[in-house]
C-alpha cells in the first residue's frame, strides 16, 4: 500500500501533455491557452481621453488661460484631429484620440460651456496627459500579453478580443468514458427493488468533470459480467483518451476490473493507497498511437469515488492539458479531532471563511463512507496526514473544495 | 452619488425570484434548485455490506467459534438471503445485502477459506453492523436531503440520482442580452484603424457571465445613433430578461443610453456611484409581464465593465434566479496603501493563499482603469471602503474573485 503522496506523484510523475487545437474564441473560454498572445500594436494604440470633457493645451491652463473657444467635437470612433492653436479646445469623448497640440483633458464637471466658449475655474491640477491613457502605457507592440499554459477565463478573452484573436490555440478537450459496474445498481428512473440502488455515480462524475472543465464525457454501465466488461472495455480503449471506471476493484468475487485491464494491456502504476476513502483506488495508462493515456479505477462507494475524483484524478487531467498546478488552499480545524488508523483521512468539512482572511473549517461527522447525504452539506474535503493521530482546533491543514 | 453599500442595497432589494421550469437532470448542473428532494426509502434502502468478506452472525464469533462453513455468496445486486445457521457465513459482496441470522461483515484480509470453511483468527472486533451500513441511517424515508434554493452541483446531482429524480425543478435561466455601443469600437476580426479599437467588453461580460452559470446570453452592437439605439432596445426589451449595456452612459455628447431607456420606460434605480472604478455606473428596471426585469448599464471602459459586472450584476441574477448569498471572503493586503479621493476602491489583486490557512492579496498596481493588461494577471479585486485614506498592511478587506 503506497501514501497518498506517493499516488500523487506516479500519477502525476506519468502524466504529458495532450495535443493542441484551434477554437473559435467563444469556444475557448475553460481551456488551457497554449500560444502567447501579443499585443498588435502599441496599447492603447493613441493617446486615448479617458473622460468626457474638453480637449486643451495645458500651458496654456498653466500660463493664466481659463477661456478657451471650443472649436468643435472629437468624438470616440473619428480620426485624430488638430486645435486650431494652442488657445483654443475641442469638446471630447471617453475614447476619442486626443487632438493634436492638445496634451490634456478636462473633465466635464470642471467646465461651464456658453456660446461656445469654455470656462475654466482656477485650481485644476492639469499636466501633460492628465486624463489621457497614453499611447502604449499598457504594452508597446509585440509585447507578450498573456503566457501560454494558462486558463482561458473571461479576462483573457478579453485580452484575446482586445489584440485581434478570433481564434485561440488551446488543448485539445480530453474524451472521457465514466464506466461503472455493479448488478446492484439500476437506472434513475427505474423503480429499484429492495436489494437494488439507483446509479449515481457515473452522473455525478460527469457532473463534476464538467464543471472543472472537462465536458467531453460518455457514460457507460456494463454488468458484472467478465466477458461483457472486457468486450466493451476494449472498445472504449479504440476511441477514448481516457478511462475512468467506478466499482469492481476491490477483493470481492466480482471484481474484475484491475484483471481486465491487465488483459487488455493497460499497465497498472499502483493499486491500494493508505487513505480513508478510497483505499481499493487502482491507476493506470495504455499506449494508443504513441499516447500514453490514463486509466483511472476507483471505488463503487459514492464518497470514495467522489474523493478520489477530486483529488487525483482532475488534478492529473488539469496537467494534461496542460494547466499549472493549482494554488494549495489551507483551512483551519474549527474542533480539536483524533483519527487512529494508520490512514491519510480526506474528511469532508463545511468552510467558513472569516472577516479576518483566515479560512475555517468545520469537519461533518459522517456515518459512513458511504453517506453522500452529509457530504452534500460540505464544500469540500480537508486532508490529515497518516502519521499522526491528533488534530488540534486552530491547526491549518490542505483543504480540497468540491468540484462545483 | 450614492455608496457601493446603497448601490448594492438598492439593486438587490429591486429583485424579484424569476419562475421555475423542470429540466433532465442532466441539464440542472449550475442551476438553483427550486425543489426539496426528499429521500424516496431509506438511505441505505437495505443493510449494506461496506467491504468485500463474509457474513456472520458476530456472537458465534464472540462465543469463541473461529471456523464458519461457507454456505454461497451473496453478490451485490442480489436478493437478501439468509444464512443457514447462525454457524455458518456467506460470503459478500459491497454493496449486497446482509443474509438475514447475520449481524456483521468480516473483511477478506482477516479471512483464509480453505475447502468452504473460512477461518477467523482471534481477536477480531466483531459487533453489531460491524462493516454494516444500517438500512436507514443516513435517512429515513421522506427526510428532506437537500431543501431548495441552492446551487446544483455535482453532488446534488449524486443526491437526486439517489433518490430517482431524473428530472428537477430549477429556476429558469434569463436570456440576457449583452449591448454594447460605441462607434470607435470595430469587431475582433477586423484590422482597425489608428484610431478604432475591437470591441471586447460583449465578448468579456459574455464569457463572465457563461462562467457564472447564465449561459443564455446575446451579443448585440449598435452604433452611437440615437434612433439606432432606440429601435434595437425596444426590440431587445420584449423578448430579452435582462439587458447588460456597455458604453454610452457618462456625461458625453453621444451617450445616448440613459436618455434612450427612461423613453422606453425603463425606471432608474440609481446613476453614479462613489467608487472607482466604475463612476458612472447607471441601474433600472422595466415591466413585461408583470415582471420586473434588471437593466444594468455599465461604463465602456473594460475594467470598469468587467468591474461592475462582478460587484452588482452577477450577485443579482444570481439572487433572481433563487441562490443564497455568497459566503464573503476575506483577505489581508501585503502592503500598505493610501488612497485619496472619497470613493469606494475596487483594487485588482492577486490572491496569496498560506499554509496558516490565512489568505492574503498582493494589490495590482495599474496604469489607469483602462488597463486590462495588469487585471489579467490578478485573481480578483478588494473592496477598499471609501471612509477611509490609509490601509495598513495586513488589514483584511473583502476579496471578489474574477468570474473564471
Amino acid at each position: 500500500m503506497i501514501t497518498v503522496q506517493e499516488a500523487e506523484k506516479l500519477i502525476l510523475d506519468s502524466i504529458g501533455e495532450i495535443e493542441t487545437e484551434t477554437v473559435s474564441i467563444d469556444a475557448a473560454l475553460g481551456r488551457c491557452l497554449r500560444e502567447p498572445i501579443l499585443a498588435d500594436r502599441a496599447l492603447p494604440p493613441f493617446d486615448r481621453a479617458t473622460l468626457d470633457g474638453i480637449a486643451i493645451n495645458s500651458s496654456s491652463y498653466n500660463t493664466g488661460q481659463r477661456k478657451f473657444k471650443v472649436a468643435g467635437t472629437a468624438p470616440a470612433g473619428a480620426v485624430q484631429q488638430e486645435l486650431p492653436d494652442v488657445k483654443s479646445c475641442l469638446e471630447i469623448m471617453t475614447g476619442a484620440p486626443l487632438p493634436r497640440l492638445a496634451d490634456c483633458v478636462v473633465k466635464i464637471e470642471d467646465i461651464e460651456i456658453k456660446n461656445d466658449i469654455a470656462h475654466l475655474p482656477d485650481g485644476l491640477q492639469l499636466d501633460f496627459h492628465t486624463a489621457v491613457h497614453s499611447q502604449g502605457s499598457d504594452a508597446k507592440a509585440g509585447k507578450e500579453l498573456l503566457a501560454p499554459q494558462r486558463l482561458v477565463t473571461a479576462k483573457e478573452i478579453a485580452i484575446a478580443a482586445s489584440v485581434g484573436k478570433s481564434e485561440l490555440v488551446v488543448s485539445k478537450s480530453p474524451h472521457i468514458a465514466i464506466v461503472s459496474t455493479g448488478d446492484e445498481l439500476v437506472s434513475i428512473d427505474q423503480a429499484p427493488e429492495p436489494h437494488q440502488i439507483r446509479r449515481s455515480n457515473d452522473i455525478t462524475l460527469a457532473a463534476a468533470l464538467k464543471s472543472s472543465g472537462f465536458a467531453s464525457v460518455e457514460l457507460v454501465h456494463i454488468a458484472d459480467d467478465q466477458e461483457q466488461i472486457e468486450t466493451k472495455l476494449r472498445e472504449l480503449m479504440t476511441r477514448c483518451d481516457s478511462l475512468i471506471l467506478t466499482g469492481g476493484i476491490s477483493k470481492g468475487k466480482y471484481d474484475y476490473i484491475p484483471e481486465t485491464l491487465a488483459k487488455l494491456g493497460v499497465s497498472i502504476r499502483f493499486q491500494w493507497v493508505s487513505q480513508r476513502p478510497g483505499k481499493p483506488m487502482w491507476y493506470g495508462q495504455f499506449s494508443r498511437d504513441g499516447n500514453r493515456l490514463p486509466v483511472f479505477a476507483l471505488p463503487g462507494n459514492p464518497v470514495s469515488c467522489f474523493t478520489c475524483l477530486r483529488r487525483y484524478a482532475i488534478p492529473a487531467l488539469e496537467k494534461w492539458v496542460g494547466l499549472p498546478k493549482s494554488q494549495p488552499v489551507y483551512a483551519k480545524l474549527e474542533h480539536d479531532l483524533t483519527f487512529k488508523p494508520e490512514l491519510t483521512l480526506f474528511l469532508p468539512a463545511v468552510a467558513d471563511p472569516r472577516p479576518s482572511g483566515e479560512l475555517w473549517v468545520k469537519p461533518a461527522l459522517f456515518n459512513t463512507s458511504g453517506d453522500f447525504v452529509s457530504v452534500a452539506q460540505t464544500d469540500g474535503f480537508i486532508e490529515l496526514p497518516k502519521a499522526r493521530k491528533v488534530f488540534p482546533e486552530g491547526e491549518a491543514f490542505q483543504f480540497y473544495p468540491w468540484p462545483r
